[in-house]
């Protein structure tokens, strides 16, 4: 019998849906992350657009075998059950709360979806890249390898000794949030409330901020040869080349891939990553190779994939590489369904 | 047939070992770690060591099952073959080579011993102590566990999912050597040559250094109400809450367990400590909880054991905990043997 499997990719912003086969992606849809309503409103959005896809590749819902979630996070657990603590999605936990569209404190996904199909799998963005990434793309048959988005945010996935991280609260690798300088002083202000962390000094909107412009207009600059420019890229480099150190020294990682908006500038970035992560303790450090991410613009549907695809699919999929050739995403209004 | 384990615990310093039987340890033996000759000094010192205390024990060196060796690192790897690269025991790796007893920049330690016993395992000694105090301590059932040694340096070992984390090159959780500050300016250097480092910041010799007198004479003053001492003791409190909240920012960590000879001051310290580390993102910190270690003064000789002492045993030594009716340690002098 035919098996299909379902993948989610819930961001701040956007939400998307998949379905495959055995084949391949058979459909997607795409739609803004729902924000208004009661807090079942994501969980209830996730299971619509399962339907939407279902129905687009002509199956019964009711023929899912298994939905992989890729979501932003953090997570807490109520009971063994996974709830949604993200503070870009839940108002109720936002920082300037007065300008969110809602106030939940928590998304019950996991309570909320696991009755309504036979297996549900959910892991942070950063977590589900790290499996996809090992199984198709950068880091395949790696044991020791950390994935990093290096984007809006910074977050990472890791396998040591070929175990996946999660952790008690399937939270591993906030890389972006771990402390860059013990005296905070001058020091940047986290969405998440905290000080000096990695996140607020390399990320996206933390390089824009230090220049005055977005960060892809300070890349192009930087490429022109602008001073300015060029010194920021430099320093923020040298910052994420600590972060990933700091890592490493943990976790004794073989393989470092990155991923994300950011890391699109991999060419002009890794000779000035490597040049300061090289310096750090040469024991630690010598073995350690980087990558670009091989996924980067498939995440959408083969994260959450990759978190429930049986074993047996994997040859043939590393084999075609049939998320190339995905179908075209409909992209669906906000108040569809 | 009765079986016999012998575990080793190599330091900067000194040399343990003992031959343990399933109703608990027999003998014991202490030497300083030889630091002169070829770089086989120390595996043939451990060889000596095993055979002396089955000597003791009134056993054959050939009816010893395995051994469970408990070492200062880091380590690389030849082949497949772990040498210990340990910079204050190898001259040739230290930073005042002029000083040092010796010219190794490796020592074979897993080649030149793993011929000679049955089983062999060696890991770094905070790994083997976080493998005791999860069999026999403090983190007894523990799945997502940290421990950490405060003392002369930091180190750590890690569960993460009830996987014990070790790495490549059996490096993880090389805590005290992560970085503090992106901006080295005014920071200390670390005994590996960084800057920053957690350990160079929080370890026993950097509280002396900031003082002026021996760690142990600040924590003094600092209960006696000195304020100088109290306010460093403050300070270096608020820095390794920092440093731990960044190995759980990257574990999601449930227990941290904490020993070594700063740590003795656990009582002075974990509100110290607490008050900085709950601080940090709470949804990350909220569950996460403190303790003292069990097995502190015990680790010389139940680290190396904890390797490989089989399943069979573990609920016969938590309930009589035999290595608290250990026999007397033997001291050899450094030319015996």
């Amino acid at each position: 019998m035919q098996e299909y499997f379902a993948a989610i990719d819930i961001g701040a912003t956007k939400t998307t849906a998949s379905v495959s086969s055995r084949d391949g992606i058979l459909a997607r849809v795409y739609q803004p992350t729902r924000k208004r309503g009661d807090r079942g409103t994501v969980p209830r959005q996730v299971d619509f657009l399962i339907g939407f896809a279902c129905r687009q590749a002509a199956i019964d819902k009711g023929q899912i075998t298994a939905v992989g979630i890729s979501t932003a996070s953090p997570f807490e657990k109520r009971g063994e059950r996974l709830v949604v603590v993200a503070p870009n999605i839940c108002g109720g936990l936002a920082e300037k709360r007065e300008a969110s569209e809602n106030d939940w404190t928590e998304i019950p996904l996991e309570e909320d979806l696991s009755g309504k199909y036979p297996r549900l799998r959910i892991a942070n963005d950063c977590i589900s890249a790290a499996v996809a990434e090992r199984s198709f793309g950068a880091g395949r048959g790696e044991k020791d390898m950390l994935y990093v988005t290096w984007s809006t945010g910074i977050g990472g996935g890791a396998f040591v000794d070929g175990h996946l991280l999660t952790g008690k609260n399937d939270n591993a690798l906030h890389l972006g949030h771990i402390v860059m300088n013990h005296n905070y002083e001058g020091e940047p202000q986290c969405g998440c409330g905290g000080y000096a962390h990695l996140e607020a000094l390399v990320a996206g909107p933390a390089i824009a901020r230090q220049y005055g412009e977005e960060s892809r207009e300070v890349f192009k600059r930087c490429r022109e040869g602008e001073p300015k420019a060029e010194a920021l890229i430099r320093k923020v480099a040298a910052v994420m080349a600590l972060g990933l150190y700091n890592a490493v020294a943990l976790l004794d990682t073989r393989l470092i891939i990155l991923g994300g908006s950011v890391s699109k500038n991999w060419d002009l970035l890794e000779p000035l990553v490597g040049e300061e992560f090289y310096k750090c303790f040469p024991s630690l450090t010598r073995e350690v190779v980087f990558r670009h991410s091989e996924l980067d613009d498939y995440l959408g549907d083969m994260a959450g994939l990759s978190l429930v695809m049986p074993d047996s699919w994997i040859a043939r999929w590393q084999a075609g590489k049939p998320w190339e050739q995905a179908p075209e995403i409909t992209v669906l209004e906000s108040d569809v369904g």
